[in-house]
């Protein structure tokens, strides 16, 4: 497999409307170094769609991820792109298998990045476990995208053991997350900002889906709900959770996992990690009686080495997300309204 | 069902960036309509992801549609998205029968636009016979995009009778195209660039997986290939399927179903039909004994009542396809060089 960039062997440094034509250009485009890179035998098919054999489940799932800046601390856009689907389908409970992976690139994006997203593309999915089977390329003018938007949209198989449905939820279950919350969105706002703090912070994007794997392997039918709380930040999925069930969610502010730097750059910059997008963590709803074991499970992979317990669900207060703050008060956590970071995946 | 618009409800007519938050405005936005217009079973569930029943093999294929502009003669963009990705699956020999739908909208667009989009998007589904079942939202800045963007993903199952596989292509198969050539493409050019002529041209978006299923049930193995010339047209198509099975291709230019005004315009536009987007044609490679049956199969149905048999796959000249022309010459017809009309799909 040559990994190096073929850049030099390219009579372009630069994508052009013609790279989205559907003609020459795009197969030259392609042949440079994109079907290689991404090799298997249902994608050298080389068709507009695939015919994949199956049975029993499946997991579907899509994403369009329009992140900016496109290279960020801890990563780039497409690794994120392999991720943030991933992660979504590891959420059904299911074990991600295929992608599709459809690029709208802006006229004029250096081939140089466009090689080096690819190349994150196809570590990502090895590490993920998955194939790109499928794909797209189109190219807009200049002035009229941002340099590269990617869909990536994927297909898993249910894991024999899950039967998650939030209508399986029932006061007393128990509220884990997987590791420190508000990471990705502060990596981001910070590399916006130009703000400096002793630590870089790293964007979280990775997989769960081995980690979600272990656990439907493990405890079953006790995983009730998966969720990941990218956009939106943890105080939106729980305020969906406690919507959709008609339950109320009690958490506790000091099991809150949170980096000590992540949770210096909110209080500077006003954000609450609350509200804040995650790219490599998920909230699982537990079985009470389970709830210990899970985390166990959990923090035995590098992934969840940092899970904690943060709360329940109960019967009082229905439909609302109420925090108990370290200083001893207790507030109710809204729904993100608006926009808090536009543009964070 | 209701299917008026209903922007009077709502405290915004423009799409803001806080849409796309993942928050409580992309909750109102896609309660405002999104939700209860594309209803069904497995959407309702409102996760991130969806678990489908599923046996056997299934179809998989993938598309962003950046089409300006978004409202053209004959159709818009989201009619064009739906039909774009069920006619993909159908070229894969497949029954459409699930999709995911993901927005990339920019900031400013105006929600009677998303709605009109929205509706053609559900109409579209249903005379196709798909369901969408899992989506995404995005918006980006104003001037970071372009109205709007849409991936569709989908997924359907694979045709019991189907076999269809470029290796199979064996010289003395004859080519199909099932309707008139290079309209779509001269529908946006025309009006981009304001003419005007006696009959306005409109755009052939339409769905082709109902015909290619009336062929399949009555023709099986005998459809060999099954490909739509949208980007490239069926220049480009043709010089694929002459590249990967390394056999040639001839065509009769007299064969070439067109329309007149078609004709006239590419003439006057410099444009050659062949190389012109097509989204509601498709083209088959056929058995030679059986394509006079098939023909009339296709002829049958409305998509297909001016379909043709324009040429046949050859042994001479590998690797190339040739056209007799009209005055009687020969020429060769290479693949698709550059970008002759950018953003056609």
């Amino acid at each position: 497999m040559q990994l190096n960039c073929p850049i030099s062997q390219l009579d372009f440094d630069r994508i052009t409307l013609g790279h989205g034509s559907g003609g020459l250009l795009t197969n030259k485009l392609l042949d440079s170094g994109v079907f290689s890179l991404l090799s298997n035998p249902l994608l050298d098919e080389r068709h507009d769609g695939v015919v994949i054999s199956w049975d029993g489940p499946l997991a579907f799932t899509t994403d369009s991820f329009v992140i900016s800046p496109i290279f960020f601390p801890g990563g780039n856009i497409g690794e994120l792109a392999v991720n943030g689907t991933v992660n979504d389908l590891a959420m059904c409970g299911a074990v991600p298998k295929y992608l599709s992976l459809s690029f709208i690139l802006e006229e004029g994006l250096l081939m140089s990045e466009f090689w080096d997203i690819l190349v994150s593309i196809k570590y990502a999915c090895e590490q993920a476990g998955v194939q790109v089977v499928t794909g797209d390329t189109k190219v807009v003018e200049h002035g009229k995208g941002d340099k590269i938007f990617i869909n990536t949209t994927g297909i898993g198989a249910l894991h024999p053991r899950a039967d998650i449905g939030k209508q399986r939820i029932a006061p007393g279950d128990c509220i884990i997350v997987s590791g420190h919350l508000g990471t990705h969105g502060v990596a981001i706002l910070s590399v916006r900002q130009g703000l400096q703090f002793e630590t870089q912070i790293e964007s979280d994007t990775q997989n769960v889906n081995h980690a979600v794997t272990a656990l439907l392997d493990a405890h079953g039918a006790d995983i009730k709900l998966l969720r990941d709380p990218t956009r939106g930040g943890a105080a939106t999925v729980l305020n969906e959770i406690a919507r959709d069930t008609r339950l109320g969610i009690e958490i506790r502010e000091k099991d809150i996992p949170v980096l000590d730097e992540v949770s210096a750059a909110c209080e500077i910059l006003g954000l609450d990690p609350l509200y804040v997008a995650n790219e490599g963590v998920f909230m699982a709803i537990v079985e009470a009686g389970a709830a210990s074991e899970v985390l166990k499970t959990l923090r035995n992979r590098p992934e969840g080495k940092d899970a904690a317990i943060i709360g329940e669900v109960t019967e009082s207060h229905p439909r609302q997300v109420v925090l108990h703050s370290n200083i001893g008060g207790r507030r109710v956590v809204n729904m993100l309204v608006g926009e808090q970071l536009p543009r964070i995946c």
